[in-house]
């Protein structure tokens, strides 16, 4: 298998660490952001765009692509990566977390959960077999078991029976595996209760994945809780592996979690954002509808270099913008891209340089300096 | 002044020429096609784009432009080119047009036309004078006179009116113009009325302008009406200036009308049924929503060569489309505007090699061989 992880820095004060993955499509240098191409298109963007701003890695989403083209017409096709023209390494994720949290379920139990389509009613049937049956079909390089998220708060009775129903599935998963050239990773679930977390991340473990996607979190809780529940999980997963945690896409969160030794991140945040007209700034958010950026001919952000700050000013994205023109969701799209990928960027190189935590304060501050 | 019109070569059978228009932003070989770039971005696309297809002109709109963001907000900005990042060539149209057929028209006599923008409602009065300060502050290379055109049919007296307050129009204008690095298109008009052409053309031309536009024609007449009104006016048009008819740019229509002898054509229409689905290829139309290609893993156009037909497939795009993803109207509206390039491309070569009528015949042919 052309399958590897290293870990080739370590951060002397914290437990931020950098390494590098390697896949049957390429490396790809941790921590990571995934931007994230739900239905097989990173929204906006082309492959080569995302090729630009550095982007090493895509996630794209099992349970949409089995609604919709389907997972037998893009194997048909050739596999996802040549389906949507990017032959950098792609993960997927199951498709759990859109059953339960998109579709009216009809019927949930330990062999899988029934569901009503989004699109059009139809009646699906969802196991841990077959989650891993469409991700063999649709062919990214690392893939997701079927798991039981839940929302927050969740009670105590609900959060142990999806943690049971999580690992049985996630054993089932590692069973049902069928090629060799695509990684398994294990996902953590546990909910906010710090001892059926760590039960949680036992078992996952335990059975044995390629990496470890730590599930359930940024879900509407309090980031501190959010936190506490990184740092009682990560303490628990091997240090040979990748660490993923799922969802989670917006800078300051992403440099908290770096420092708890997180190496992956996914979110739909940067890009869903800049369709509504946000654009990350180095010094704070700036919301392109506001009226004071009716002139301000200066870019998005001054101290970015992105396609768009080199070549358009605040006041064109804005006319544009306010116009429903396409070119604004591009540019602010790719722009908010580029902004994650120069995050993780500085976080890899100030982790080499055993400085992360004055970088994380560095960035936090400058972030909460001017509210736009 | 940086500019200048040269016909280069003649067909030998046809009315159709080549030839090169200079520009202060760069030179225009002609026939060409402008893309329509209303509210200053051609939609979906980058200038970058653009160019990478051979776009040598884009077309702006002043009515829009004027209503929003507003024309001194871009001179403000160092002008339009600057503003929309796009240092070619730029064609305005004056917005008469639009202030006839958009906007509820308050009041309309020979002084000028008051109307109700149709973002907000608030009232504004257009005049010859205020059409030319506006495109002066937006600063394209190539700029048009306001006209009053009129729907298909036209009643013969409604024409007449429309004709004299063109031709008096048309007069202000010129006299308007303070800015020597513009060029100012005369604009004929006379409705359907072959006497009443000859009549805006001989007008027209009499008051002498840098080159010749043709307006009023496809507002909804027969093809063969708005042919035999170009044979009409063309051959009432200096030799040595560039001929531009106005609002076409469906393929079929630019080759008849290169026959008759026009240089220059813009429309919103590649691009705006890009965004309905619809692809142009070389063996006609292909609207992609169509059940036929859930399945078609081949290129929209196997003869193609565009960035969308290189890497995507009519399953792929089909999908986006579905899906309302942005990067399918990119995908199609770079198609369309690529095709829509080559045909203009093929039949400067056709002229050149005196071959036009045999282009022309095989093109239409062709499309209309397989209805898809």
């Amino acid at each position: 298998m052309d399958f590897g992880f290293k870990v080739t820095a370590r951060d002397r004060d914290t437990k931020a660490r950098t390494g590098k993955i390697t896949t049957p499509h390429g490396e790809v240098i941790t921590p990571v952001f995934m931007p994230v191409g739900t239905k097989a298109t990173v929204k906006a963007m082309t492959p080569e765009e995302l090729l630009s701003i550095g982007t090493e890695i895509v996630l794209s989403n099992a349970y949409h692509l089995y609604l919709r083209p389907g997972d037998e017409l893009i194997k048909e096709a050739g596999g996802l990566h040549k389906f949507m023209h990017w032959n950098r390494p792609i993960l997927t994720d199951s498709g759990g977390f859109q059953v339960f949290s998109l579709s009216p379920v009809v019927k949930i139990d330990d062999d899988g959960v029934e569901f009503r389509s989004i699109i059009d009613g139809s009646l699906h049937h969802y196991s841990p077999e077959k989650a891993i049956k469409v991700q063999e079909n649709l062919g990214a390089d690392i893939i997701m078991p079927l798991d039981q998220p839940l929302a927050y708060p969740a009670d105590k009775d609900e959060t142990v029976v999806a943690l049971i129903r999580t690992t049985a599935w996630a054993k089932r998963c590692k069973k049902a595996q069928k090629r060799d050239d695509q990684w398994l990773f294990g996902i953590v679930q546990g909910g906010f209760d710090p001892a059926l977390r760590k039960k949680s991340a036992d078992e996952i473990t335990s059975i044995g994945f390629d990496g470890y996607s730590i599930g359930g979190l940024s879900v509407g809780e309090p980031h501190d809780v959010m936190y506490s529940m990184l740092d009682i999980t990560v303490d628990r997963l091997p240090e040979d592996r990748p660490r993923y945690l799922m969802g989670v896409g917006l800078a300051e969160n992403i440099v908290e979690a770096i420092e708890r030794g997180i190496d992956m991140f996914d979110c739909a945040l940067p890009t869903r954002v800049a369709r509504n007209g946000l654009a990350y700034t180095w010094e704070g958010k700036v919301s392109i509808r506001n009226n004071k950026y009716q002139n301000d001919h200066g870019p998005l952000d001054g101290d970015c270099g992105c396609y768009s700050c080199k070549n358009y000013s605040r006041a064109y994205i804005r006319h544009l913008f306010i116009s429903n023109e396409i070119l604004a969701h591009r540019l602010l799209t790719l722009h908010n891209l580029f902004f994650t990928q120069k995050v993780v960027n500085k976080a890899r190189d100030a982790i080499r340089e055993n400085r992360f935590k004055l970088f994380k304060n560095d960035f936090l501050a400058l972030q909460a300096s001017k509210k736009k």
